[in-house]
Formats: C-alpha cells, sequence, structure tokens
C-alpha cells in the first residue's frame, strides 16, 4: 500500500500524457493560490489533548441527512475518463465503497444517471451545476439530478467567467478527446448532440432563488470565500456551503480556503465544507477544528483514478481514513465531532 | 497571443543588447525594493464575493476629468527609443488605441508634441517634468506641455538626486547612443543643442507652488510615499498622487508601493495612483481595493515596446484589461468604483 | 573534541546501517514537525544582559529531588544496541559521569536493572513506561523499575496508537535484527519469552490513577502539549510533565514544543521539562527562559553512542555542558535559576 | 571605484589567507546571528518624505564632544596586521582623512600610541578595553590610552568568556602568525613581554565603577543590548553605549542589534551607537531612525584594509559617506538629526 496521497500524484504524472496531467494539476495564472492551498496547512500546527482515549474512533458524520463514514467528501472534477478508461463509474464505485458523498461534476465524461448505477444504492450521489444561461436547459439537468436519485445540488459560483490555466493554453488543450464528451450537456433542450458548458457572467443570487424554485433537493453553493455571501447564503435559503477557489483554478492569489474557513464557518449555521489542498488527515482534522462539516478532495481523486482506476480512488480514500483515523487518536478525539478549534494554532513562520 | 505580462520580459531581454535592458530592468543598489514591488502583491490575498455578476464589467473611470477605458496608465518612462526605433510614437499610438492616459517622461526620446500627434485627438496626454534648477527652463518645458495639449503635469518628487543603478555602471551605460537625445530638452532657453536633465536636491513645496503659478494645468505629484506629505500636497492645491517609489530604482530598501498605498489614499480626498510591480489584472484590483484611483506601468510597457514595438504595447495593455476584467467578474465586481477593501486580506506567510 | 552535536549527528549517518539511521533520524508523516522543532529554536533571539558575571556557572538544578549537574536529562529512546554493541549500558554509564537521569525506555535492548547495574549508584534511572492493555503486565515492569532502582516513572501518553514513519516502511524496517529485543519485555505475566509492546488505545486518565495506586514512585507524564492538559494531570497528582511531540515521531505537524512551553509551564507548579530539537547550549538556554526545569535530548544521545559508544555520549553531553555554560555566561546568569523570561524574544521573520 | 561594501568583502576573501579571512567574516556557532544582524535591515522598509530638499545634506555630528563628519565610526576590530602589513596605521590615517572616530581595540597590533601617532591630531581616538582581572594591568592600560591621546574608552561587555568560533578551530587559527603580536599587552605589569589579553568571567558593575575611578575619561559601554542593563549604565555614570552583539562572535542567536536598538536608546538619554551588519546607507539612515546617535563597522573595515590599505579603508568609508548622503536626500533630511522614526516601518515578509 502507498504510504501518501503525494506517491499517488507520482503515479498519475507517469501514467498520463502531458497535456491531461497538466489539466488535472494546474491552476489559474501564476498558481499562486494552488500552492497556497497546500502550503496553508503546513502553517497551522495541532496542539493535542491527551488520554482522552477511545478504543476506536469513530470517523462518520451525518451531511444533509445522510450518514457518511469518513469526513471526507469527492468534489466534482471534470473527465475523469481522462484519468482512466472507466471513468466517473470507477469513481462511484470507489465512493459507495468508502460509503461517502460523490460530488459529481456537471462534467463529467459518464451521464450522472449511469454514475449513479455504477455506485448502487449505497452511494450518496450529489450533482454539481453550472446553472446555464437558458433555464430550461438548467431545469432539465436537475431533472436528470432528480432522476438519477441524487440528493443534493452543488451550485459552483465561484466560475461566472472562466479562469485562465496557462497550462491549458501551451499544451494546446481546449477540447476534449474524441470519443469522450460532457455526457450531462447531450440531447439537451430538444436537441441532438453535446452542448457546451456555459458560464453566466451574470450570476446573481436570483439564479439561486430560480434554481430553488425548481426542485425540492437541498442546494449548496460551492466557491463561496466571504463571510457576508455567507450570511447572504442561508437567507436565501441554501442548505450547505462549500468554502472553496476551485483548487486555485478559477481567481489568482484568492486567499488559502483554510485561512477563510473560521469566518464562514463562525457566520452561519448550515454545515460548511471546505476543499483545497487536503492531502493528509491532518489537514482534515485543522478544517474540523476551523469550522468544517467535512471536506472535499478534488486531485487526489484523479491521481489514484489514473494510477489505478476505482482501486486507486479506493486506496486513496482509504488511505486518508487511516490518517483521519491516527490523527483523531492522536490529537485526543473520539470522532469528528470532538474536533475543537483550540487543537490548531499558527506556527510561527 | 501571449499569455502574461511576464512573457514579453522574456521577449525585451532576447531582443535588446545587456545595457539597455539592464537599464530598464535593473533598480538601485541591492534592488531590494525593486523585488519588493512584485513580490509584496503575491502576499496580499484576494477574498471574492460571489452571485453579483453582470453580464460585462465596466472598465471605465474618469481621471482629472478625463475618461479611461481601463484603470491603467502608462508611467513615465525614458528613451523609448532604446527600446524600438519608433519609440514615444508607437507608445502613444498603443496608449490611444487603449483609451488611456500617457504620461510621457521628460525624457522621451520624442519631443512631446510629436508624442501628441503620433497619439491623436484621442490619447489623454500628461507630460512628467523633473522641475529644472533654472525657472525658466521650467516654464519653457511647461508651454511644451501645454502646446502639446497635455492636459497635466506630473512632477517627480522623489528624485532630488539620482539613485544609483549598479547595473548601468557595470555596463558603463551612461548616455544615449548617438542619434539619440531627450528631445523635449533641445533648444531650450535660448540655446541651441540639448540641455542635459537635473536634479534639484532643494526641491522643495516653494518648487510646486510656483509651477502651479506658471500653469493652469492640474498638476499631479508621483514619488510620494508617506501620508503626512500627501496631505501637505493636497494644502499646496495638487490635483492628484501618484504613489511611488520610481519602479525601485531612487531609494533602496524603500517600502513596496502597495504596502503604503491604503496609508496615503486613506488621508486625502484627490485621486490617488499608484505604480510599480503591477503585472497582472489582480494587482490591479488589491491596488483599486486599498484606495487607488488607478495604477501605472513602467516596464511592462517598455517590454512590450522592445518585444513587438507599439503592438507589443498593445497587446500588454490588452492582456492587463483582460486580465482585470476576469478579476473584476471573479470577485464580483461590476467595476472598478465596486471593489471594496474587504476584497484583500494578508497571505498568512 | 567535536565542535558541535550536528557532527555527531554526520558520525552516525556514516556508521550506522541506513535503516538505523533513519529510524533514529526520521519522523512521522512528511516530517514536518520533525523540522519544525528545531527550526522553532533558530527563530527565537536571545537577549542577554551583561556585568552580572560570575567566576563560575551552577548549571545544577533539583529535578523530583535528585540533584543533577546539568539541567539535561536522556530523553527515553529506543534501541540503544541498535546504535552500538553495548547499548544501553554505554548510555548509563555516560549519564552517570555526566551527573545527570537517564530515562530509560520500556523499549531499551538491556534489561532496566542491568541499565542501573551499568549506570551505578551515581544514577539517576527513571523508567519509562507505556501503558499496557493487561494491568498484571504493566504492574509487574513497574516493579521492575522499582527493583532497578528507579527513582521516578515516566508515562509516554502521545502515542495511544503508533505514529507512521514513512521510512522505516519504505526500509522495510519493522523487526529488531536476530539478536536484539526489548529486554524490559521478557517473561512477562508467568510466560516465556519477549512480549511486544502495545498501546492502547484508550489510554485515559483512568489508567495513570491505576498507574498512581501501583507504586509509590514519582509520576512524569510525557508527551503533552495543551495546558488544560497540564492542568488536569496536576489535579490527578503527577509530579512531573515533559512537553513533547515525541520528536517528532507521533503526530506529524503538531507544534514545535518550544512553542507551547510557556504555555504549559504557566498553567502549572510542577516542574516541565521539554524535549524535541535541542541541539545547542543557547537551545537549552531559550527553554529555561520560557518555564523549562530541564530539557531533554534524545537523537543527539543516539548519534553520539552510534559515532563513539558510551565517549560518543559523554562527549556529547560535555559538549552540551560546555557550551550551556557558556551560553549562561553570556547572557549574565550565574545559574540557570536566574534565567528569566525576558532572555529571549522572537526573531523578526 | 567600487560600487559596493561587499564587492570590498569579495576582494578581501581573494587576498587573504583563508585563516585570516575566516577569522574576520566568522561568528559563533552556527553563524545564526551574524546573518541575521545583517539581513534584520533588509526587513526594515524606508517611507521617504519628499519636497523637503536641500542644496546639501550635512552627516556630521558631535560624539562625546568631539565633532565627527560623518555618523559611522570604527568599531574595534583585533589584528589589522593580519588584513594589511601597515595595520592599525593605515586605518587610523583613513579615519582621520574621513573625520571620524577610530575605536581602536585593545587586541590591535600596533600599539595605541602609534596608532594615534599614525592617525594625527585630527584623528579622534577610543580605546576598547577588556577589563583585566588584574586591576594594575588596566590600570596601566588606561593610562597608555590617555598618553595616546585617546578621549574615551570603550569597555566591551558582552565577553565575559569567549565565544566560540567554529571557524578558527576548523582552520587551526588559536595564534597570531610569528612577528605579530597584540602591542597594547606588551611590557605591562612590570614584566617584560606580551601578555595574553584575559576575559574575566565575573565582570560586574563593580569593574565599571573601578573603572571611572581610574580616569577622567568617558567611559562607553559596548556590547550592551537589554534596556534594564542601559538604565543601569547611566545610573552608573557612563557616557554612551554601543548597542552591539559583537558581530555575531559571542552569543549565537542574540538577537540582531539593530531589533533592539529602539528599547536601549528610547530607555536612555545618553548617546546610543550601534554596530553589526551595517553595509549600506541606508542601514545607517535606518539605525538613526531608531535612536543611533551614530554607528559602528567592523568587518567593512576589515575587508577595505585587506583589499587596497588604508585607501581601501578610505573608499569603504567614502562609498558609505556618498550612500548616506544620498540616503538622507531621497528620504528628505537635511542632516542626520532630521531622521525621524516615522521614515521605518517593518517589511512585510
Ligand atoms: C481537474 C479539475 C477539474 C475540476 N472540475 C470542477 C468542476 O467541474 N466543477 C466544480 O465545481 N469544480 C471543479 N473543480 C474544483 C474541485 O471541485 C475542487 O474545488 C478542487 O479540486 C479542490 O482542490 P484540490 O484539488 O486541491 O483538492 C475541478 C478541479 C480540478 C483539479
Ligand atoms: C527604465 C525606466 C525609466 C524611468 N524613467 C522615469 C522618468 O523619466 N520619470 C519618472 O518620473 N519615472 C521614471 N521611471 C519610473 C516609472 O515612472 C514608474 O514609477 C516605475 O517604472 C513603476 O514601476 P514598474 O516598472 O515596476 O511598473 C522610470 C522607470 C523605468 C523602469
Ligand atoms: C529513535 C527514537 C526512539 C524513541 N523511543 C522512545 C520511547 O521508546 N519512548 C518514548 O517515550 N519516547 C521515545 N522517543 C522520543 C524521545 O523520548 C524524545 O521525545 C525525542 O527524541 C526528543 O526529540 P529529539 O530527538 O529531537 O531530542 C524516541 C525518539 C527517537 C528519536
Ligand atoms: C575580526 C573581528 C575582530 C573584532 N575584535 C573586537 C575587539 O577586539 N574588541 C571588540 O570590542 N569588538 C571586536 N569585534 C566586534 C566589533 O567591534 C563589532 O562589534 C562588529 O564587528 C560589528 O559588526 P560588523 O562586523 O558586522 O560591522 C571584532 C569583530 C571582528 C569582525
Amino acid at each position: 500500500m502507498r504510504l501518501s496521497v503525494r506517491e499517488f500524484e507520482a503515479l498519475a504524472r507517469d501514467r498520463l500524457p502531458r497535456y491531461a496531467y497538466d489539466f488535472f494539476a494546474g491552476g489559474a495564472d501564476d498558481e499562486v493560490t494552488l500552492r497556497a492551498n497546500e502550503n496553508a496547512f503546513t502553517r497551522l500546527s495541532l496542539v493535542p489533548r491527551v488520554l482522552r482515549g477511545h478504543r476506536e474512533r469513530d470517523l462518520g458524520t451525518t451531511l444533509l441527512g445522510a450518514r457518511i463514514a469518513v469526513p471526507v467528501v469527492l468534489s466534482p472534477t471534470a473527465f475523469h475518463r481522462l484519468a482512466h478508461p472507466e471513468g466517473e463509474r470507477a469513481t462511484a464505485r470507489a465512493a459507495a465503497a468508502a460509503g461517502t458523498v460523490m460530488i459529481a461534476s456537471m462534467a463529467s465524461t459518464v451521464p450522472v444517471g449511469d454514475i449513479a448505477k455504477a455506485g448502487g444504492d449505497d452511494l450518496v450521489l450529489w450533482l454539481q451545476i453550472y446553472v446555464q444561461p437558458d433555464a430550461r436547459i438548467t431545469r432539465e439537468l436537475v431533472g436528470r439530478a432528480e432522476d438519477a436519485g441524487c440528493r443534493a445540488l452543488v451550485v459552483t459560483v465561484d466560475s461566472p467567467v472562466f479562469g485562465r490555466r496557462e497550462r491549458d493554453h501551451r499544451n494546446g488543450f481546449h477540447d476534449l478527446p474524441p470519443g469522450m464528451y460532457c455526457e450531462n450537456m447531450r440531447d439537451l433542450g430538444g436537441q441532438r448532440g453535446v452542448r457546451d458548458i456555459e458560464m453566466v457572467a451574470g450570476l446573481s443570487w436570483d439564479h439561486v432563488d430560480e434554481l430553488a424554485a425548481m426542485t425540492g433537493l437541498p442546494i449548496v453553493l460551492k466557491g463561496l470565500m466571504h463571510p457576508a455571501d455567507a450570511v447572504t447564503a442561508v437567507a436565501h435559503g441554501v442548505s450547505g456551503l462549500v468554502v472553496s477557489n476551485h483548487g486555485g483554478r478559477q481567481l489568482d492569489t484568492a486567499a488559502a480556503t483554510i485561512d477563510v474557513l473560521a469566518g464562514v464557518a463562525s457566520a452561519v449555521g448550515v454545515p460548511v465544507l471546505v476543499d483545497g489542498g487536503i492531502r493528509r488527515g491532518t489537514d482534515v482534522v485543522k478544517a474540523l477544528a476551523l469550522g468544517a462539516a467535512a471536506v472535499g478532495i478534488g486531485r487526489p481523486v484523479l491521481w489514484g483514478l489514473a494510477a489505478r482506476g476505482g482501486e486507486g480512488v479506493s486506496e486513496v480514500l482509504a488511505l486518508l481514513r487511516e490518517e483521519i483515523d491516527r490523527a483523531l487518536a492522536l490529537t485526543g478525539c473520539a470522532s469528528v465531532h470532538e474536533v475543537t478549534s483550540d487543537l490548531v494554532r499558527e506556527a510561527r513562520c
């Protein structure tokens, strides 16, 4: 068994063509935020508690009514078939086996219905959505999510326009290779074929309200960083938030997510997740200490998938599970709910 | 199209003779401030707002009564013909096309009148001035600025004496090559030929008052860093300020301009610009958030000019325009006036 | 004579097989805490006092009633025979000669009774204990400590589960080489042979109380980092504390010990020791200034032992003694009791 | 002419035998303080004032009644003949020519009387003294200082014991080469030959009082870092202080001098000098801003001397003079007395 998530990154780099690796690995502009997301964890220290041991730690928690076995969900990432022929199907199986939420990307290369089927009854599936300019298209996508049995919609709000990833430009990577498509965008609005996903520059709270009116599913906003927006989100009835800067792929020099998490989490009552740069069990414990209900991982899933398909994703999840378990034990926490803010302090730099 | 201003720097390095590249690139002494200007931006993080989108962003603003299309002006830099045979003419055309202010340097290698002509009616031209020991010379220069249709005078106050750029000493670069001259200094004071630009060690507020008495043009002070000086400047009737350390070419270890901007901007009511180390659209947004009315760029213009002449300058300006537009969209701002101070926070180092 | 403890590290690296060197040198996961322990000292500056000289400095102090000649004790480390054939016997002789406490590890490769004999009457010996799941085994170990004349029991509380040292996994180092055993674990519980040391995930304050009930020896808790736990420890009657993160071998990204020392020391009245990253006399003075009664060293002892057996350990201790003496002289302290908190300040980073 | 003091360092490294260069360059233990002294200046930024120009800057000031032309004195350094055959004679001539104070080291390789003669009437000479165990020896040294016309005694208080410079140990450098001696130590106490300089571990305020009773010369304490000691010093009637950590040669990890200067300077009314890491005119301005009456330089003098003898020292002083003049002009100060504390701020790191 691999010893760290980083080893999967190395394996993925070995196996993937350059353009694909770079698509997964890269960030916007100078990749300042990409690095900051990871480094910010190193600059937080843990102050463990002792002699509060329990024979076993309970890593489970509840998210929007669903019980999950580890406080780590799969953040939505595009194009899993670029990492492995089985694509999102393999990912779904691994998520189900690990007992956690998979947030399928709207830009998945397998349709959400097939992802759901591959995951089976055990999978808690959410669909991530970019609101489309034509509300009817959005509604149809929501319908597909409902039909697939998704239990929440995750609306990505950090992308009113595309961020610019220089690596993709340098590699000339602008389209999926032949035979791969954004399958959720197929045959929408009464037209055959695959539509492009569009960004809506005018994305606003009205869109959130409209979406809420379309569905009974709980709505989670992903890509929020500012406490004031968190408060507004709750006023608009959203059920959860993901503090995220899109893994450093949208606004470069955006703050590291872990550095703004506490501000957001303390401003609202709904569950707050965070993603960006989570690579170790101790990162997860730090996020919990700063108020996260759970964390999301993006690239680690893709690395696992590229390295060994669904098994790789399972290994990544198992590794993190084991690390979280150890970190909880070593900080004196019997469960994720016992992780308190005094366990974390800023490292003297 | 190039992906970043930095690529133009690389192109310029390739194309220019060493002494010319170094003249443009270098700073005073150990170049601590030169590096600090750039690095200080990386150490500021953005905290974006979401769901406040608008279909389009308005990048325009008004400076001293003139409408400009982007919040980026061309800071005055000497010797454009060292970068490209067309020199300041090419720069002027690019500035006009971009719809922004060009601050011509008193040390331009094309006379200000010809710069104005090259720029055409669309160009908002300001002339930068070093007050000369002989007031009659200064007055004549002011007259030339007025004749050329300049709409403001920018008095550089950070240079009572010359800073020492070690690169120029090592390269033995002390004079312009044959055939290039500081054309604004030609045939002044009733004497034929080109006078040297002199620094006035005794430069004082009296000089500012004297200059104000010579002209009806608004006066902008460039090179101010201290809030107390800003307050005095306003008391002396100046119309604007440029927070600047001369791109690290005068006083080495002077603070990074972005680090003193907020102190100056919050002390006065007149528009405050800032230059030094601006390389990305997000740098501009950070400056706006800290109180700048607009920013200035020095070296990026020279790199564009050296790389591809006027087209290069246009490309640099277009690139920044696009980056600012994207950064505004991604921080939830419909215009430069919506950029508020809470969008910026210090990165944990 | 060697000039620094670091030189012994280099000698040890040269002499030991890779797996053994790595076992001694390594830390958990990414070794963030391992490095932080050492680096944190560099980021503390000394502000010396002058003209308070004394012909000689008194380096002695009293720990749990025992007089020691230097404020440096030997922290418990496993497997000394891996460093040198004489193993803990050699270490004990060096500790006795230096007039300080040796805390023998429960995982020593020489039985505690033999360590005591090797050390002789001068040695102040304490035994470190991992509470075992079966209380009878623990009691038997306590009995062996008492029989050996140990004057305190040090209960390691930072290890309810094993930390993961990646170096050991990569080197395939999981067991002692043939002929070496954890001798304290031999023939326990009425069974012949050597039992494995077990970690108790459920380790709790009850275990501390139980242990206290088993023996009249003072109890010291090792591995505490949080002030709240320190207060609880005193309420449970413990006689001393060692602020420790197990040399970065258990919970990675745990805070550097020197950074949490003052918080713990100021919360309680019992003597507080600290270990982790102590490599210089000035490190010791800083620890004293922040409230430590004395410090512990782990790896430096192993390096000395690997380099030159017992003589090496003696050299390491003599070197530190000399450095502490010099540091006290140069900070104007006649004894370890004169080291006050104003001698230390954070270095500007 | 050289462009920076650093260039002299490079020249010295080229010319000197390794052991001599290392003796001059080295610091105690890990040389943390040696580097910190220099780096701390980079982490202070200047916030210049503008439009307060004067045709000329007055660099002069008064120290203990003597007028000096630049706010830079020569800190005492041992063994100038190791740098250049003319040794301290050459240094004295350069100091006199520059119009500043030379603090001759007690460990000079030319007797203080001859230094005075070489310097001539213009030289303001002070003698640095290590109090000797035998008060009669100290008194005799004081007599020699008086006879030589010294105008102050500088008592070094940071050296109750020797610091350990590892470079000297590695180079086996423990004695001066044949033919060079600490000439001030010759024929003292009625005995022929050269005595060793001894450190007095018991150095105390009594020694200062004793010394004051021996002479009418003003006494300056060198090597003070703590405000409390500064206050005591004034109570003992000293006339000035040098904040110094002996150039990082005594207590390693001592704070950078510039970081403790303001604390000391604001605690007392007597003139406070500072040395350690001064390499640029801006460093001097920063020290003045933080309360120094003047600064001292150690190694730069030795580099100049090694590079080009007395001329080299003159060049170093001229270079610094020019840099200070420029720095004053560029910060808007007409004299060293106009340098105020608001000119300095911490750089964001
Ligand atoms: C290759 C890639 C594709 C992504 N695609 C999407 C997407 O389609 N929708 C979305 O909301 N976020 C997307 N993200 C962002 C992730 O959901 C998540 O915020 C980010 O990856 C977290 O950072 P990490 O990769 O450091 O764990 C993508 C990220 C990556 C790396
Ligand atoms: C090559 C060069 C020449 C310059 N010449 C002038 C000048 O003639 N007058 C002036 O006020 N500033 C001059 N500056 C300073 C610029 O106006 C501006 O403050 C600086 O370049 C901003 O920093 P940046 O280059 O990092 O954008 C010059 C800068 C450079 C790099
Ligand atoms: C090789 C090694 C073995 C160790 N074994 C033990 C042990 O058996 N029991 C224990 O409480 N601590 C053990 N420790 C931790 C030390 O007691 C001590 O906390 C740590 O080494 C201090 O850090 P330093 O090595 O930087 O001085 C061990 C440390 C090392 C390096
Ligand atoms: C080679 C050398 C010899 C020194 N000798 C003495 C000395 O004899 N007496 C003394 O008080 N300080 C001595 N010092 C310390 C200097 O006076 C001064 O504090 C230090 O050099 C200042 O730091 P700088 O070298 O970075 O300028 C010496 C320093 C050096 C580098």
